[in-house]
């Protein structure tokens, strides 16, 4: 037996125990003839003492450890004398009186400790050290509970956790998928899902009711930052529901897991806006609503007066910074520097101080008067003492760069706190996008979204506008969840697919299937999925999905620690009858 | 609002309460002017009935209705004069007042009901069908039920869910990955995982303690009747353990979820049996335990003594078959043809009747005495009134035979009740297995897996004979899960894969990250993994894995539901760089 106990276990009330523990040797320190060691595990730390002054094998055996060494100790419960109220082990230590080195450890090539002194790069290298880090541990342990509450709250609803087969069908539509030659049928591929969209919606022609799944999914996009090509899903369907029924259903579930995991109660319904709103007041379809600062739109108001950069804009748009008119220049030349950054794309910065003694000082005096000021104070809402920042230029650029400065400006006015939650759902989202480049529509959700019913006559004379039944679950300014109710009609199935350019034949190849399903009984349902990675990293109050990912991928799509992807053997591209071509074979070659 | 209540849900008590239904039509009966329809949803079926003499509109929906047809019905909820006990809605009905179609339905191709007329063939091309008659969705509801249950089990045992990897790193040894050409690294492939076993060492060399995880799991394997190109695993690890320790663990979860899933107490601990005893004494390592029947080996006894049969061969091997000394000739005759099968493989079959008066009638009477029966009888400890069987050949395949015919007559004795469950562990498995087509050894677990202490000295000199720290849970002759002890030093793992003829490049590049672990402080682990599927399976008293899982796929690794794996086009392939070659590309070309 390799342990009586475990290292975050004893207490007071053991004292006098022989125990046995095993764990890592997480610090050795030499005081007054004794050794001092903290011995870690996933459960605590316990420190052990030795007489570091016999000369026996013992105290040979202490000499010799180094950090990270693996140990089995066998001792005495003792009181320590100064405690330590920071663990819960603080009050005791073990008087050792055996060790046995279960396994040696090289020297880490960076400290196992809260604040580390590795880089990400080399964290994620040796990332099963890196793991060992209780910031890591916590955030995993976080996932574990996360998921094991979702199940257990998802049951309890009467939703049913169904596997769907990751070696799916490939579909052209949406993002592009990783495929995975078939050796038994060759030239013919199979796809990872990008989501287990159909089959869910399968599952609910099956009449399975309420269906959820906690599931991988793939996408192979050129990474960004907070971007994986495996991510985790939790999806759900329901049938017999309209929009409100499934608001209400995961409103009451993400309300449970905020009370559960983070100890935070929501009261109140979810505010719910529409798209049109969200991108008119806050230039994005996540706005952070944990503070106000809504767009005003100066447009009418500012233009014609002469300012060139305003007579000449398609949009002119201000926020109001409370109590920010004492902004120094330096401060305003950073927001300048700020919004003229690419990822935002302004042309420049307009200010307007509304001064405490209500006089304004602004960065376009010579065009407009203090009744220009004033009129914008009064649009904004805007009090002496408050700075107003207005950006102007094409509209939905320039909504975009007003979305980023009201960001910042909510975040150097600390209104951007981590424990704080403000959820919303986004609604009323346009079924179609279209795309000057291939000329044709898009499904902005997805082909199997259904149009409101007072905008079906739309889809004939003006598709832009017909407003879907989609849906997004926005916490903090992140896009946490999106679903909609779903088409469950062949005939509107079919339309819908003719308005995304699809042939007849295109159609029927790849989606024949689902249709043909809806000729059997098809129930009205609709759903939603939820980023299970990015509302982990949200509770955790961590920045990026990496984080909470045991074994993540970096921005080039490998895995840094065992040097996934890797060369495959001839053999096997020979039994998969598939050879490789142009700049991939010369690579392989040369290795 | 679809409905009020659900298709299960009415009771007397609900008696006069205004009602909406939703579902789908299972059943219509026209008798004495009223038509009672049998309206179903995943919690039950409710009948309505409807006036049908009147000539309105109503009357009239109800006349087009068909099987399978989506309706939502309002009306009254009233006692019925015939109550149906079988079901628990049996003492209501509702009394109609309101219809509405909510989607048709074309005539299904099969019954939807519990005995259908549907071949497998069918059911799964309309999956979706299937999946909504009651034995597919029990078994279904039972998968997500056990699953939920694993998962508080083991949360309770403090063991954590850890997601780890899909698309990982390909290595040769072991099954055949499937695999995944990455796009951003042109030339090289992910591999999808058969199993998680290097990252489940690497979160104990984390320091994780205590992992699992409900995992898909991917092998290239031609298919036989009851394997599937995916499949899921109860994967299992825990550090600072012995084989006791893992044993008593899963001993524990395995009790737990015959209990609450099944209602069956096991009592008593599983009994262990070494594989070499397995395989003396029933033939196999995964006996059926469920009736005894071992095998005698008749070898000494009865060669040599001018049978040609029995003194050339190998092994010669007995069964008692209690109570069967009636058997007819066409019984034996059955018996005879049985074992010649070519999947049981025997040349011919020796029987013995121990006849009830103490006589003996056998097939071999010209080369024996009364003498040499009773003795083999004494060594069967069959008794007047039974049956001795006996085959003889070559050890192996006689053995193999034997078991078959073993297994056949528990069956015909009734002995292999599919309520009755027999747990066993068999331990201490041979690490290694020689190959004599590629001249090497193969790990009989896989090349993790640690030998015992007390035969690690053999490694060097007769490696056939070292037993490992392995053992397998036999339920009713089924493998329902294995393990091991790991090795969890570098130098013992980097002799393994000598021994295993991995030259030290290949050990390097394939597993260089593992073995560089384990020099960081690796501790002491090892684990198990259960086939989820084949466990839902035996607990829902189905032959098949396919029943159990939601979209199959068949022997040829096709869906035929929505016609996967298919060709993609040749911008995909381009992207990734890869061409077909040969037969695919003909293949290809000619669709």
């Amino acid at each position: 037996m390799y342990r009586t106990h475990t290292c975050g276990e004893l207490r007071i009330a053991d004292i006098d125990k022989s125990v046995t523990l095993s764990g890592w040797v997480q610090r050795v320190r030499n005081l007054g003839g004794m050794t001092f060691i903290d011995l870690r595990d996933r459960y605590g730390i316990t420190q052990l003492v030795f007489n570091s002054e016999t000369e026996d094998k013992l105290s040979e055996a202490v000499r010799n450890l180094g950090r990270e060494y693996v140990v089995q100790v066998t001792g005495k419960v003792a009181e320590r004398s100064s405690k330590n109220s920071k663990i819960p082990t603080g009050d005791i230590e073990v008087i050792a009186d055996g060790l046995k080195v279960l396994n040696a450890s090289d020297l880490p090539p960076f400290t196992i400790e809260d604040e580390t002194d590795g880089g990400e790069e080399l964290r994620m290298k040796y990332r099963y050290l890196d793991l060992r880090r209780n910031p890591s541990r916590k955030a995993l342990e976080l996932r574990h509970k996360m998921a094991l509450e979702i199940r257990n709250y998802m049951d309890k609803e009467g939703f049913m956790e169904v596997e769907t087969p990751v070696l799916m069908k490939s579909t052209p539509e949406g993002a592009r998928d990783f495929v995975v030659p078939s050796r038994m049928n060759p030239g013919q591929f199979y796809a990872l899902p990008q989501s287990p969209q159909v089959f869910k919606q399968l599952l609910m022609v099956a009449g399975y009711d309420r269906y959820f799944q906690i599931v991988k999914c793939f996408r192979d996009e050129d990474l960004r930052a907070d971007r994986q090509p495996e991510f985790t899903q939790i999806d759900c369907e329901m049938s017999f529901v309209d929009q409100e029924d499934v608001l209400n259903t995961f409103e009451g579930m993400t309300k449970h897991l905020f009370k559960s995991l983070r100890g935070v109660e929501i009261e109140g319904d979810f505010p719910r806006m529409p798209y049109s709103e969200a991108m008119k007041y806050y230039g994005s379809d996540k706005p952070d609503i944990r503070f106000d600062m809504r767009f005003v739109d100066l447009t009418s108001t500012a233009s014609g007066k002469g300012f060139k950069v305003f007579d000449d804009a398609q949009y002119i748009g201000a926020i109001c910074a409370q109590g920010c008119a004492s902004y120094s220049r330096k401060d305003l030349d950073q927001l300048t520097d700020f919004v003229k950054r690419p990822q935002v794309g302004a042309q420049g910065l307009v200010y307007v101080k509304y001064n405490e003694d209500g006089s304004f000082k602004t960065s376009v005096d010579k065009f407009f008067a203090a009744d220009d000021f004033k009129a914008w104070a009064d649009f904004c809402g805007a009090k002496p003492g408050d700075l107003i920042l207005i950006l102007a230029g094409k509209e939905e650029k320039t909504l975009s760069a007003l979305c980023e400065l009201r960001l910042e400006m909510g975040s150097r006015l600390g209104l951007r706190n981590k424990n704080k939650f403000a959820p919303l759902w986004v609604v009323d989202f346009p079924l179609l996008e279209w795309d000057d480049e291939t000329e044709r529509y898009y499904a902005m959700h997805h082909p199997f979204t259904s149009p409101k019913v007072e905008d079906v006559e739309l889809l004939d004379t003006n598709p832009a506008e017909v407003r879907a039944n989609a849906y997004d679950l926005v916490i903090n300014g992140v896009e946490i969840g999106g679903g909609s109710i779903r088409i469950h009609n062949d005939e509107l199935q079919q339309k819908m697919f003719k308005i995304l350019g699809f042939s007849e034949e295109e159609a029927e190849n790849q989606f024949g299937f689902l249709m043909n399903a809806f000729k059997y009984g098809a129930p009205p349902h609709g759903g939603v999925a939820f980023g299970f990675d990015r509302w982990v990293s949200l509770f955790a109050g961590l920045d990026s999905i990496r984080e909470v990912i045991a074994f993540p991928k970096n921005n080039a799509g490998r895995d840094v620690m065992n040097d996934a992807p890797s060369a495959i053997s001839d053999a096997q591209l020979n039994e998969l009858m598939i050879e490789l071509k142009g700049e991939a074979a010369k690579k392989v070659k040369e290795e």
